[in-house]
């Protein structure tokens, strides 16, 4: 009997290309399908809610793929976590639905991304957070995040125009501790680099170098190059993919 | 004019045998001591607060030196953290009495030790917290982390012993979080593997290998094979150093 097999999946992005397979050289899906092949016996082709980037890691990424094997999901989380990368792990596996599709059946995803500021970083954070060192007005990037939310027009926050960049931001939350801020967006569905594009005027807005009264106008321009920088892989977290059950 | 010069260091210690230098490997030690050679054009003498393992980190390690140079520390310390290696960070440096010596001068210190629960652990804390899969009852942990604090022999807890192992402890504290503990540690002085040995013990009372209520005569025995095993050093950090003044 076929059974679709949906898996949580968390990695450190660092040493990786990115979740999609690549010639260029190492990737999660090429580690996780190795793996999977060499338990199971057999090929199998994953399928993943998000595309992440080289260096971008996942808390909450969700993959699947179909196979025949009897095998206990308990026994294969074990087994994959004893033979995968220590950089990659499963965090839950369950039997889903036959008709189950991470990226078609999602209403949306989180993502988080970690700054920090100051003139110097804990060394610990230096895979996990963009170092930024000028002063940031938090205040200002809030009111910046207030005018991102909802449905607009994303253009000006791609690095890759789709034919349609209409997306719905869900919610931008922006927290500050000492001098870590950690800044939660959640949406439909995200163009390519559109979160750190985000992240990136945001800091931008926090830093003066734009206003946050520029972010509405920036939108309405749908060009890039009046955004801010793109914000560093390093920072970007996928936090959680969004199902309706 | 002889300068005594304090600096605070932080570091992921993963890669490195440890603060100490040493002909086996990396240390910490000789890194600093390297870069700070090259800048200054002199050999230097470094002492450090604590001489933390191979895989312990640092947050608020101390350091001092001697230099005649007359650069300022503020240029100084942007040249060294451009030197140094990506996982070692000077926080802060300054002028210090000319009696001022790190390890003399301390009246104590605060280490904190991470551990993950859960059967699975977050691929980020892999070089940061001890994954420990079995179930823990934290208020049993407290309780025998009571019998610990103030003066004793610690001669049970350390895989060193000195001619006297009396020491005191200030506080320890141990924070819970979802599937992560955090315990700090604080006190006058520590021996030897003396945090891992009571973060050993104090999970052993957690998943019920020890009882609290073993813990004094643990302590009265002086024997180190009767309490929990050597917490491993990925989960330790040295957080701060405690001076007078």
């Amino acid at each position: 009997m076929k059974r679709n097999i949906k898996l949580i999946l968390a990695y450190e992005g660092t040493r990786y290309l990115g979740w999609q397979k690549t010639a260029m050289g190492p990737s999660i899906e090429e580690e996780l399908e190795k793996v999977l092949k060499q338990i199971l016996r057999h090929p199998v082709n994953l399928q993943a809610a998000s595309r992440t980037d080289a260096g971008v890691h996942a808390e909450g990424q969700v993959v699947n793929f179909f196979t025949e094997a009897e095998v206990s999901l308990e026994r294969l989380q074990k087994s994959l976590n004893g033979l995968l990368p220590k950089d990659i792990s499963v965090l839950k596996m369950e039997e889903a639905e036959e008709a189950f599709h991470p990226t078609l059946g999602s209403r949306g995803k989180e993502y988080h991304y970690a700054v920090c500021l100051g003139s110097t970083q804990l060394p610990f954070y230096r895979n996990f957070s963009w170092h930024f060192s000028y002063p940031v007005n938090v205040e200002e990037m809030k009111k910046a995040a207030l005018h991102l939310k909802g449905r607009h027009d994303f253009s000006a926050f791609t690095n890759e125009s789709q034919e349609n960049n209409v997306r719905e931001i869900f919610d931008i939350v922006i927290e500050s501790e000492e001098n870590r801020l950690k800044i939660r967006v959640s949406g439909n569905n995200f163009l390519y680099k559109m979160v750190r594009n985000i992240v990136g005027t945001l800091l931008y807005v926090g830093c003066g170098k734009l206003s946050e009264k520029d972010v509405p106008a920036i939108l309405k321009s749908k060009d890039r190059t009046l955004a801010g920088v793109t914000a560093p892989a390093v920072g970007l977290v996928l936090k959680e993919v969004f199902y309706d059950q």
